[in-house]
Parts: structure tokens; sequence; C-alpha cells
């Protein structure tokens, strides 16, 4: 074991929100295993096995095509795609099991794979909420205060790919105005929309403009992980394929993350769903190695449960930490990097939330999670991006990187001289082993109130949604725009203009 | 691998709380290993290091005496007790890996050790709280409640021995209340309060009245496990001494817990202080062998860390966690069953609340906790007893023992025919495999709101910490005590009435 580095000492700048400094998240220890060999086994098999008899319904004539030159079964007038089980295990063998993601400043590269951890801020939800205002439509002013915390929050290492749609723009074209703003107001690596070829192209376009290289010479340079969800059960639907094959064309990262809600898209035990997942996962990882052999794929697990009440989808349950951990074994199986969330159903910034997003962060950290997608931010089952979440979840976060750094075992920590110094019934404040130490000992929080009761109702017996509504308005405060060469910036305009002028991607 | 168990069916009566049924939680996961075998070696050596050459302060003659009978090297002037690094090994060799702990109703008999997990209602806070009268000194009346509430949680294994202080009782005679409370609202088991001889003696009389034998018998059947904190650093007072004592020469478990906040009772370091807490661990340990060979004892774990702004204690921290599991590590380094916690500094059941205390219980069970005291209702570092937190943490508890159940994986869970059945772009709602399943599996919550936000809101858009005040109100209702034997009860009434007389046990 490497030996653990000492904890960093946080940015401390008087007045100022304090906070560890951006860094990678290594995860050191075992990850948890739910199964045993021969249960993941059984599991890859039926996935493989479903490939098999099944397949999956592939409704891209383009993406079938592609299927059938690599050898795979078509069924045309099903679109569906067969698939050997050799076959499929050959294809993603050819996956990289560690890759770099590069950012337009290079002090936020990320590196994908092995025991490194990214954490990626929300994306797509409908909604935007904050106490003051409530739940809402959000506009694209608010979206780009929303990227603005996230840039400023060290821990969040990616942007999600839009916190929320911003309603106030037209749809064809608001994708751009999206990318312009993750391009312009973070320099973190951020996530394209990946629905449809035109909308995938732009941002394509738009990434390789701010790295200052052709949209061609992205195939050297993987800036992009893109979110590619399969229609569960067994269906890939236009819009992703087109945005698959584009991202693998140019070289850039597909996320394969089939959403199968055990009850509802896929069966109601969990070993089912998760062989649904399973095979689901390999035919897109597959597909991306048909269009670029060994081009960046990761595994995306997001099999949660139904409440069979009513219908309505539960997140950070039980289920979904085991899932999340099996998926990791299964991603584990195949060698390619796997990605999960954090989520929650709860409608609130309340214990309820904070409960199910640990749930879920447990389950993603110790199954091996290498990306976890809705890091920060998500709630209500993921319609809304909540500015007090998104602070909330830091928290989390942070605390999370401080646990999964292992505390230094040597003569000088384990303090055998200072322990001989204060004796029996003494005290350890102020002793010099102490006072070397303190700052930089604990982990240091960001919302966390540790007053005593007494002090805690002097100061306004303040809860935790309150204080980190202060903190996102202090933060919003202290943002500072990253430089960005003026020539790239009126390049990623005029391209966005002329885009626009052409009518930008209508829905399909 | 054992074949998992079903997911048993939920107790359900109509319009009253449903909840899993009594039974103890098997941790069939592998620990998470924080640091590795060298490293645990290291902390263990300097755990018998520290005893060799510092010793325990021993504050009780006769714990001393008992010492030195064993071959320990004693200063008397300084009441140090010194202990060669093999007699300590030694000694704790002696102590049993597994146990049971009885019941008055022998189905709640627990079992402490191996992958068997036991959690244990908060015990000894100074207030009790909730959300109509906010923070306060307890009553007995309410106290009682509490307790009831404790009996009817399925998923509380164990009462902690009072959940808060009866401050409308004298302080002399309280602690028999207390026993006659949980030995007559319970049938579960309860931990005694060991703070001197007389009141351990008063616990131990009455437990065995309640198993209908003589306190000299109790020693063929252990019914307690009682904490013995000492007095960080290196120190047993007369009180913990005189308890442990009774404890064991009754063959009664003593759980051994130093409170070895870092930066405060022990070296800032984490390893310094976790070297400190093994020490005094060992030494505990090692007198109950003394006083009888092979009687129950277990290794607690208490390390947490002090905020070093303000010097107030902090739970539930990232240190907690590393500090429960590196612990676990450290008992079954010794082949004791260790005993860790949920704890949390806030003073709110808000999003604070729930995290730190995930965190608190994801380190203690994935550090192969055998016992979780304070696992349900502890709120404000330990001050208060919570009546919201009581069912908010029975829901997290209830949440980790469902993550613990691995799902079956067999040919029907696989589900490979339903999946064929079901088909591209189908739903598996109403199918077979889903009707024959669906109602026992998924994890039923207890407080979670899983509506939709439409839906949330027409409710009235109840929060978490407003719906466990909601569950525990119906749960109270509901309570039904549970049978004891008439002449018992007498029993135990005039032990304590004769006792009263006497004075009970004036504090030292």
């Amino acid at each position: 074991m490497a030996r653990a580095r000492r904890r960093s000492r946080p940015e401390r700048i008087p007045g100022r929100i304090e906070q560890p400094p951006f860094r990678q998240v290594r995860m050191r220890y075992r990850p948890i295993e739910i199964l045993n060999a021969d249960q993941i086994e059984a599991i890859h098999q039926a996935g493989l096995n479903i490939l098999q008899r099944m397949g999956m319904r592939v409704l891209d004539d383009h993406a079938r095509a592609l299927f059938a030159s690599a050898g795979a079964e078509i069924d045309e007038a099903e679109m569906q795609v067969r698939l050997d089980p050799a076959l499929t295990e050959e294809l993603a063998a050819k996956a990289p099991e560690h890759f770099t993601l590069r950012a337009r400043n290079p002090a936020h590269d990320l590196s994908v794979g092995r025991q490194d951890v990214i954490f990626t801020a929300v994306g797509g939800p409908a909604y935007v909420e904050d106490m003051e205002r409530g739940r809402r439509q959000g506009t694209y002013a608010e979206m780009c205060n929303y990227m603005r915390l996230v840039h400023n929050l060290n821990i969040v290492h990616q942007e999600g790919g839009g916190p929320f749609e911003p309603l106030d723009l037209p749809a064809a074209t608001r994708h751009m105005d999206i990318c312009y703003a993750a391009i312009t107001l973070t320099d973190k690596t951020w996530q394209p929309n990946a629905l449809g070829a035109a909308r995938t192209l732009d941002g394509l376009e738009m990434a390789a403009i701010s790295h200052g290289i052709a949209r061609e010479d992205l195939v050297d340079r993987c800036v992009f992980n893109g979110v590619i969800n399969t229609n569960s059960p067994l269906q890939l639907d236009i819009p992703m394929a087109e945005g698959l094959i584009a991202l693998a064309e140019h070289g850039q990262c597909n996320v394969i993350t089939p959403f199968t809600l055990a009850g509802a898209m896929s069966p109601v035990t969990l070993a089912g769903a998760l062989a649904q997942q399973h095979a689901e996962a390999l035919a897109g990882i597959a597909l991306t190695q048909i269009v670029r052999p060994g081009v960046p794929v990761m595994y995306g697990g997001f099999t949660s449960n139904v409440d069979m009440k009513s219908g309505a989808p539960a997140f950070g349950t039980p289920e979904y930490a085991q899932a999340a951990q099996i998926s990791g074994q299964l991603a584990r199986r195949i060698g390619v990097p796997f990605r999960s969330s954090n989520v929650t159903a709860a409608n609130a910034n309340d214990a309820q939330a904070a409960y199910e997003s640990e749930m879920a962060l447990w389950g993603s950290i110790m199954g091996g999670a290498h990306m976890i997608n809705h890091a920060a931010g998500w709630l209500g089952g993921g319609l809304t991006a909540s500015f007090e979440k998104l602070i909330i979840d830091a928290e989390m976060l942070q605390m999370m990187a401080a646990y999964l750094e292992p505390p230094e075992i040597t003569p000088e920590t384990l303090a055998l001289e200072a322990i001989d110094d204060v004796g029996p019934g003494g005290h350890f404040f102020g002793t010099e082993h102490t006072i070397e130490r303190y700052e930089t000992a604990f982990y240091t929080p960001l919302v966390s109130n540790w007053d005593n009761y007494d002090t805690w109702v002097q100061r306004g017996s303040v809860e935790a949604v309150k204080r980190a509504n202060e903190i996102w308005h202090q933060l919003l405060e202290e943002y500072e725009q990253p430089p960005l060469d003026h020539a790239i910036d009126e390049a990623l305009r005029d391209y966005m203009a002329r885009r626009k002028c052409e009518g930008g991607a209508p829905m399909n």
C-alpha cells in the first residue's frame, strides 16, 4: 500500500469560504463485493445470453449497419441486433481500462479509471430550486450562476452537461448556449448533450475551438464523457445512436447508461435488472468499439427500483446501493471504467435527501465508481437541480474525499512520546505534538455546525439548508471568471451565430 | 457464500406502522480495511508498548490488587499499573470471540460476534427533545414513552441503558426505576448502569429477578453488555472499575470503551488516538479476564476528533468513520467482538444529522461492528435523545439491514424468460414475474416519501422530521406492554422498595 499523502492544507483566504484545493479523489480501499465471482459470472453470462437470443432493438439504420459490419446478426424487419457472446466480449475487450479527459485548463484534466474518482455536477433536470424562490423553471441567467458555483466548488471536478434546462432560450439552439456557458464560466471539463448528431457535433465543434484545435484533431484528445442512455428494455433510439457514433468517431468517451428501474423497465428482481443492464451496456460498449477500436468508453450503472405501490422511481434505496456495487463488479469483470450517481427521491433538503444521497454515495464509491454523475445538486428524483443541495452534496463529497485518505501510521503519528508527556488524566490541547499538526489534522467542514446547543441557539438555531443557502450566495460573490483567449471567445460566438442562423438542431 | 435468504415479508396490519420483523442483522460482506496488516500490527504494538512503559492509572485499590495478582507491575504511589506485552496478550486471548446475550423473552436473545450485528437504542443523554416541545430535561413518564417506542421498533434490538436521565426522580435511586422500566416496558435485552458497585449490583439483582433466577446464577447466563468508559488518557476511575469487576464476577459482558477524542483526551493524530484507545481497551479487557477468565467482553471504539477551533467534539466525521473501521481491524486482531456507535454533532434533525449519522453507520457497519450503541435516537453530540431522531435512525438502520441482505442470483431471479416475454421497449409492470414478487421485492420505507413533487406539495410538503413525528405518535398509540409474570413484577417492586429505603446508591 502506498504511503498516504498528508492531508493538504485547505485554501484559506480570510473571509472567504474555506475548501480543499481541486484534486481528484483516489479510492485506495478494496471495493465492497456484494456478490462472489460465480454470481458475477452468472450475471455476465446472462447479459451475453440476452444479447445472443433476444438482442437489442436498434432503431438507427447506420448503427445497425455498423453492427452488421462487425458480424452481428441483424433482423431488419424487427430492427433487432443479435450478438454472439464471443463477439461481444471481443469488442468489449478493445476498450481501454484507463484514459485521460482533457480540460481547457490542464490543471483540471481528469484521470479516468484505476483508483481515480471524478465527481460531476448534476446535469439535465427540468427544474431549479432554492430556499428563497422554491421550485421553478430555470432561466439561462440562473443556469450561469449555477455553473459559476460548480466552477468555484473545488470538490466538483466536472460540469455535468447543464445543471437544468434554460427554458427561456429556444429549444433548437439552447444546447449551444449551455456549451458556451460551460466553456466560458468554468475551465473544468464538461459533459456534452449527445441527443442526436447535430447537438453532438455542435458540442464537438465548440470544444475543439475552446482547445484551439480542429474538430478532426479531437481524436487525439479526449475532452468528453457523454452520457448515452439506452431506452430500456433493450432498445437504442436514433438520437442516442447518433450521439454515440459521433462521439466515438471523434475519439470521445461514451458513458453507456441503461435506465433499468427494477419493476418497470426491467425485471422486479435485482438480478434480472442487472442482467438486462449488463446486456444493454455491453451492446453500447460494443458499438463504440466497432466505430473506433480502442476508443474510451464507460460502463454506466443506474439500476434502481420503483415504489411498487405508486410506480414512482425510488433512489438512494438499499437496492440502489447494492446495484451500484454489483455494477462495479460487472464493470471490473469486463475491464471498463464504471460510472454511478448520487441520487435521492426527496423533494426537500431534509434528512431523507441526505440519507438517500449517502446511501447512493457509499454504494457508488465503495462500488469502485470512477465517475459519480449528479454528484452534487440532484433533488426530487432528478427533476430538480437545487442550489442548496449543491452545497450540502459538496460537503458530503468533501467528507468522502477526506475519508478516502487513510491516516499515516508512523512513529511520529503514533505519538508515544506525546502520550508519555501528557500522562494519565492529562490533556493534549496545547502540547507541541498537537500544535504542530492541529491546523491540518482534521477535515474542516463546509456546512456542518459543531456548536454546542446553547451557542447554536444563540446564533439563531440555523439548520443545514439555511447554512447552505448562505454559503452559495457567498460563493457566488467570490466568483471570478477563469481567463479565456479573446480569439477563442470570438470564434465560439461566431460559430454559435452561424449555427443559430441555420436553425440549430430541431427536435427529431 | 451461503445462499441469501429471501427478504422476509414485512409485518402488515392495516392502519398500523409497517416494519420488518425483529431479526438480527448479519454482516455478510467483507469489512472495509483502511490499513494493511503491518499498519494494524504497528498500532497493536504501540498499544502494548504504552501499557508496558506508561501503563494505566487505576484509582481503585481492588482493581490494582487484581492486576498485581496476575503479574502486573504496580507503582502504588502513582497508582500506575504496567503490563508486560505477553501478559496483556495472554489475558486478552482468554476472551471469547462469540457469546449469547439472553433476554427475558428468548425470542429477543442476541448473538454477539461472528457476522451478527446488534442495534442498541441511545443511552445516557441529559436531555430529551421532540418537535412539539423542543429540548428539555426529561421526566420518568417521558422516558417510559421512549422505551415503549424502543420496544415497538423491531430494528432496535436492545434498550440502551435509559434513553435519557429522568430528572424528576432522586439521583441515588433512579437507576432502579430505569431498570424497572427496561424490564417491564420491553422484553428485549437492556444495558445496565455500571457506575459503581451499588448501581451495578442493583441492575444485576433486578435482571436476575426478571429471569427468575438468583443473582449468583447469572454466571451461567449473560444478560448484560455494560459500557465501561476509561477516563482517557490512560486512567480507570473507581466507579467504572467497580462496575467492571461486578459485571465480570457475575459472568456478564463489559464493553470497554475509551473516550479518545483526538486533540483533547488523546493525540491529535488518528494513529496516536487509536494507539491510546487500544492500550486502554486492552487494559480493561485484561482486567475482565483476571476477574473471570473466559468472561464475555467487547472492544469499544469511540475515537472521534474535536473541532480545533472551538474544542467542541465532532461526530460522524471522516475521521470518525476511519477510526471505526480501524478499530474493527484492531478488535479482530485480538479476537474480541467490536462495539461502535451512530453519532452526530448536529443539534437539529436536519441534513447534517442524517449525513453525519450515515458516515458513522457506514463506518461502523463496514468496520465489522458487532454492536452499534446509540444506533437510534442520539442527537447533539449525545447530550440529547430525540424522539424524531429515533424514528429517522430506525429508517436508516432498516435500510442498512436491507442493504446487508444480498440479492439472490438464480435462474428465476435472472429472469431471462421475463425479459424475453416483455421484449424491447416493453414494460414489466403487470407481468407474472413481477406480480409474483412485487410485495416483497423491495425495501418498504418507514419515513421516506417517494411522492412526485406535485403530489408531495398537495399533501402539504411534509418534510422527514415531521413525518417522523407522526410515526412515533402512532407507534406509541399502537404500543402493547409485553406480558410479565405477576410474581416477578412483585419481586422487582419489593426489591426496589427495600433498596430505596436503604438510600440507594448515593453519588461517590
